[in-house]
């Protein structure tokens, strides 16, 4: 047996433990006594036409249609689809022959790294803080996974840190934004520095250096902010795309790879994602899904929901006293514990039923990460618990 | 750029170019002048259940939950009902805590030869004829792909090659019976004996020698035949099982890796199983096809209307002078060629629009493979093109 693979199963991650944790509490308590902020899963219901869609696709089609095979890249209507919406959305030419269908982002990532790395070698660097899984999927294609430190100022990107690691075996820059867990979008300004500098090293190296865009909060942001269109900033950049954030649709996995035209031999970059994808299983991404987004590439989830958490719990902490990171996007809430041992911070907090993660996980020490896709009741009411543990630290 | 992915994205398979030459000359001609038997895609529709499930889910739930994420293994109680309809089918004991639910049996595959897999010395062996992808996925695990020539009179498993094969390095065995693109069944006897060396090669060796059973086509047998269920043969038994052909889904990608209390380490292998799951980017099963399941896991399509497309070409086709090997199961029908080169075969079938894929793809020499997944009419107006490319060859 695999021992990697053993490793990588048994492992329960930090958020999963916090999970049980809070069931159990829940149990013991009622739901309405745990102030569960531990989990990235949407509260906001996906766009009606989401359902409304799907049942149309099913009554008014031959189900071997709905539910049969796509070709490997993806239905061509769908395609299409997405292609005229990114098109209107960021001024950009792209087409149906630059989209690759797949299921969500955590597999379109794993396909992008797998088509990127040709030996262990080979670097893909993630800038702190960076989603945790990131590492998983950089290591399963055989590359050396690099962090580079967090800018603790702001949370934008660490350039002095990144300059000096970027050598000749770098092949890939990973760019969440807006960012899990800080919630900071970078700003057009850092992401012209980021092009410059890579350009300038592709030309050092004579090989690509990709940027490899994880967006899937891309529609999450607030005080009417736009997040910078990474291809039109610089030629290599791959994006990797998932509705399960902006449709509410994490466990039916859809998403896409964009490769645009100006990544250099974009036909063959385009081609090797068809073929990771293959030698790992996806065959097609679900039928009836790109069906439904063929129908609904421009809609969203409400987002007014998640802003109006982002104000409660932002101003309740501060007003208490607490440090934190204003979020521009995403649904996360990055706070400074009040302690240096962040874990010893998340024990504190569970005393008064607060369930929150650990910023190690994410490679930054110090924080912690609150996830305000949650009920606005349950941020109004944990407010005293916040006050309590704040007062605890005070004594 | 990984050169591997970029070949098996750039290589169209044959079948993919047939499809090609179908579209084409159907364009042309129209579509029922073409006899297009190249691909596997199910042509009865799905159990009516399934799409009631899908929109009553829709409609009675919260759609955050309908659409959510479930646990990485999957939704408990879909693991539930699938083992209890195991259980009642097969006379076992099998419990949710033994199902990780995959994205169908490409992913179930990749996911297993993943955990199985610890260098590039082990092997993993199909007995041929086999499902071409096989040896993709095998060696995007990092094994080493063995072929056992088949055993050309029956297209049973051919022991003495496979005793001969057998080394110390060997790690699993796929069986994929009923068999694409044989239909063959192979029968308790022969999975006895099969299961009696195994054993014999586990003490010798001293390490576990996995049968993988790749059992799409469980459900789809004819003339009242049951398929093995192989793991109350043998120990070391993982199933990969899909509904894309027993529920006519492969498009929406759902499917389970069982892996019975019997085997070594069965948790451990269990937990590496979500490990290399977790490597490849697969966050969970599609969620509302895994809730939809839970509902429909007994059912399957109609399976008379492929019983009715067997009899309907196998007797077509040995009336007008074919050899045919006879289906037990599946839908395909394997067909010996009219001369030794199975392409040149293909081609002049062509010129009567007669589409087939040739056996080569399959591993064995001098045979084509028709998939009968047609309208019963395609098969009926076939006949009289099937008759003038046999008389062809008695010129």
């Amino acid at each position: 047996m695999n021992q990697k693979m053993f490793d990588l199963g048994n492992n329960r991650s930090i958020i999963r433990e916090l999970f049980e944790f809070s069931k159990t509490q829940k149990a013991k308590l009622g739901a309405d006594k745990v102030y569960d902020f531990s989990i990235g899963n949407p509260s906001v219901p996906p766009h009606k036409m989401v359902n409304e869609t799907l049942i149309k696709l099913m009554n008014e089609n031959d189900p071997c249609f709905v539910h049969g095979y796509t070709s490997a890249q993806g239905d061509i209507n769908v395609r299409e689809s997405i292609a005229n919406d990114l098109n209107k959305r960021f001024n950009t030419n792209y087409n149906k022959d630059m989209l690759y269908m797949t299921c969500g982002a955590a597999a379109s990532l794993c396909i992008t790294f797998k088509v990127i790395t040709e030996s262990t070698e080979d670097e893909i660097f993630a800038l702190a803080p960076y989603f945790t899984e990131y590492k998983v999927f950089a290591e399963a294609a055989g590359a050396t996974f690099r962090i580079v430190p967090a800018e603790m100022e702001t949370f934008g990107i660490n350039f002095s840190e990144l300059k000096k690691m970027v050598n000749k075996n770098t092949k890939a820059i990973i760019v969440n934004s807006p960012n899990n867990p800080s919630g900071v979008v970078y700003s057009a300004q850092a992401i012209k520095e980021l092009a410059s500098f890579l350009l300038e090293k592709e030309k050092e190296y004579n090989h690509p250096i990709y940027i490899v865009c994880d967006e899937p909060y891309r529609e999450i942001v607030y005080d009417g902010a736009t997040v910078p269109h990474i291809p039109s900033f610089y030629h290599n950049t791959i994006v990797c795309y998932s509705y399960s954030k902006a449709l509410s649709l994490p466990g039916e996995r859809i998403g896409y790879i964009l490769v645009p035209g100006s990544v250099t031999d974009s036909r063959n970059v385009y081609l090797a994602c068809m073929g990771a994808g293959r030698a790992y299983g996806y065959v097609c991404a679900p039928s009836i899904f790109q069906k439904m987004i063929a129908e609904c590439a421009s809609l969203t989830s409400d987002m007014n929901e998640y802003a109006k958490n982002r104000d409660l719990l932002y101003n309740g902490l501060k007003k208490i006293g607490y440090s934190c990171v204003y979020p521009q996007g995403a649904f996360y809430l990055f706070v400074k514990a009040l302690e240096d041992d962040s874990y010893a911070f998340m024990e504190k907090a569970k005393k008064y039923n607060i369930v929150l993660v650990p910023s190690d996980n994410f490679g930054v020490k110090g924080y912690v990460r609150l996830a305000y896709c949650v009920s606005s009741d349950t941020i109004i009411n944990s407010m005293d618990a916040f006050e309590k543990l704040y007062k605890e630290y005070q004594k």
